[in-house]
């Protein structure tokens, strides 16, 4: 397998011109609506469009279990990935909910989860295989396991975009997932591990020790190279993580901005700028997870969080909510009225 | 006249140890959606309802000019005061396009705006007088407009409420009412001048010290004292920081939460407090606005914010925008399904 990566377009500057002109002419001092207001610009230039509207939104919300979760790295057991694919399927979870406020659909993918869904309506069934090897012992995968998570999502989000689907968020389930993502985070950013490892859904000091050891380990036995992504993937990464980088890859190559959650999804986002690092300004950093590596997450990718509420459950959480804050940039930008349109004097 | 506050009745503990309990049965690790489960506790302590839902929202917005803005301490010419409620009359305003998303109704009150609007319809028509005296140079207002400003505010609120409204946000209109605001907030917090007086819409350096000079002036001619709130309304207040005062006071005693929207709903929130002390945990940190004042408000109210999106445009949009986190905060309390109804493997 040789795995393909589309070109991404250059960004929109007469889009982005001409919603940076209309917001200064909108009944409000100039800047006044702050982050919005550059909100909306970005997402003009990621459409291409002067007044981007979002009309079907949707979270892709990725699973697969892992291996190195035998190693004692979660605080919760591995059958619970498949559990929860089963509460999305059946719209229990914290992210149908947010996702039903936000009008967006939940579209759950089970890219390598441990359980068989036996074809399972409600569940895009792409399973590459049943969780990955224990990165602590092996490589996670295979180089070209890889290229063929990236490529799922790749074919995943093309399969939305041509549906209609016009705004992603990025979602993930994973029980042990954070190990992964604190590999990745240290590889690719050059921090040391145990300033990017966290407690994930809540290990004691004991059980965050011993993910630390198996971080360590497994960077220095395989020795992936930050300059190549698909190693470091391959290495130390998950098949939900590949999976996203290519939802992220395939988004931005359609003009189709994704919303990019938690510490696993920014995880994924590194790898994605690993690969295609013009992708950086398509990208829209949702929020500022508790685990403690995702603020050197967004760092590395010169992105600013829009909410920073304490989340730490991924799914897509943050993304969906930040959908709420996409929507009042689009529709500031499209439905108010300018100066002359209302008769409100300007200043002096 | 004698101003007759309600009481505010106790905290609900019944009703929060209730959501806590379901918080921790939800299938997510305890705690994992941070903020949003502690907001779904405190709106629970509010109702007295362990599975708060709301239905009829509200921004009430009050509008009145300011004296002061004769000593050039703002941007924008006073007439923008009258011509933005028009504006939101007319639904082109921001507060209109972000009420409109977050299906809330908008509220607009002339408690005090320089202008004849004829009663016109969608206005609610309460105007105390054309504006406040310029409190450079004399109190802004009587000790008996104080307290009209806030029955006003506790009237309309509960003619909100006996209509079925169920969460409100603060929002206001005044060109000059930063320096008001600002005057409250050194006041009632004992901060100095210079360190809670911003630029407002948009003052240059010039500008800014001439505002701060302003405000000097008037505490030192007046002396409001920071122990008698409606003392210090009366001399360096507002009609519409009066009403918004009343506002949060006549929701607090009838068990509705109130989102408080920018620096100025912000001052109002320190008069309602200095007025009624047992109202803070009745009242919702919106967001932090780039208004330097705003952090020393938060602060002496004891509430954290929910959004810092550089926010300084006031009208309720900060608020208004927070709805749809509080949205997220009931729906996932009341929604998700528990580890039990999921079958759902919770940690060892």
């Amino acid at each position: 397998m040789n795995l393909n990566l589309p070109s991404i377009p250059s960004f929109g500057q007469t889009a982005a011109e001409a919603a940076r002109h209309r917001q200064n002419r909108l009944t409000k001092p100039t800047g006044a609506l702050g982050r919005l207001e550059t909100l909306s610009i970005q997402l003009a230039s990621i459409t291409g469009r002067p007044r981007p509207r979002f009309k079907n939104k949707a979270v892709i919300l990725m699973a697969a279990d892992h291996g190195v979760a035998s190693e004692g790295v979660s605080a919760y057991p591995p059958e619970v990935t498949a559990q929860m694919v089963l509460n999305f399927q059946r719209g229990g979870a914290a992210i149908n909910v947010l996702a039903r406020q936000a009008g967006a659909q939940v579209s759950v993918v089970d890219i390598g989860v441990n359980y068989d869904f036996d074809n399972l309506p409600g569940i895009v069934h792409r399973k590459i295989a049943r969780g990955t090897a224990n990165l602590r012992r092996q490589p996670a995968m295979t180089h070209a396991q890889a290229e063929q998570a990236v490529q799922t999502g790749l074919e995943v989000v093309e399969d939305h975009i041509r549906e209609g689907v016009d705004l992603i968020a990025t979602g993930e389930m994973g029980i042990g997932n954070t190990t992964p993502a604190a590999a990745i985070t240290a590889v690719m950013t050059g921090k040391p591990v145990e300033a990017v490892t966290g407690r994930g859904t809540g290990l004691d000091e004991v059980g965050l020790a011993r993910k630390i050891e198996v971080i360590s380990a497994a960077i220095a036995l395989h020795r992936p190279d930050p300059t190549d992504a698909l190693d470091v993937l391959a290495k130390v990464g998950g098949f939900e993580i590949g999976g996203l980088a290519g939802v992220m890859i395939g988004a931005a190559a359609r003009r189709v901005p994704v919303v990019v959650d938690g510490f696993i999804s920014g995880a994924a986002a590194l790898i994605a700028a690993g690969l295609k690092p013009e992708i950086k300004p398509y990208l829209i950093a949702s929020h500022l997870s508790q685990e403690i590596g995702h603020r050197a997450v967004w760092e590395a990718l010169g992105l600013q969080p829009l909410l920073d509420l304490d989340l730490r459950l991924g799914e897509g959480t943050g993304a969906v909510l930040a959908f709420h804050l996409i929507e009042a940039a689009v529709r500031i930008l499209d439905e108010m009225a300018t100066f002359d349109e209302a008769g409100v004097s300007d200043r002096a």
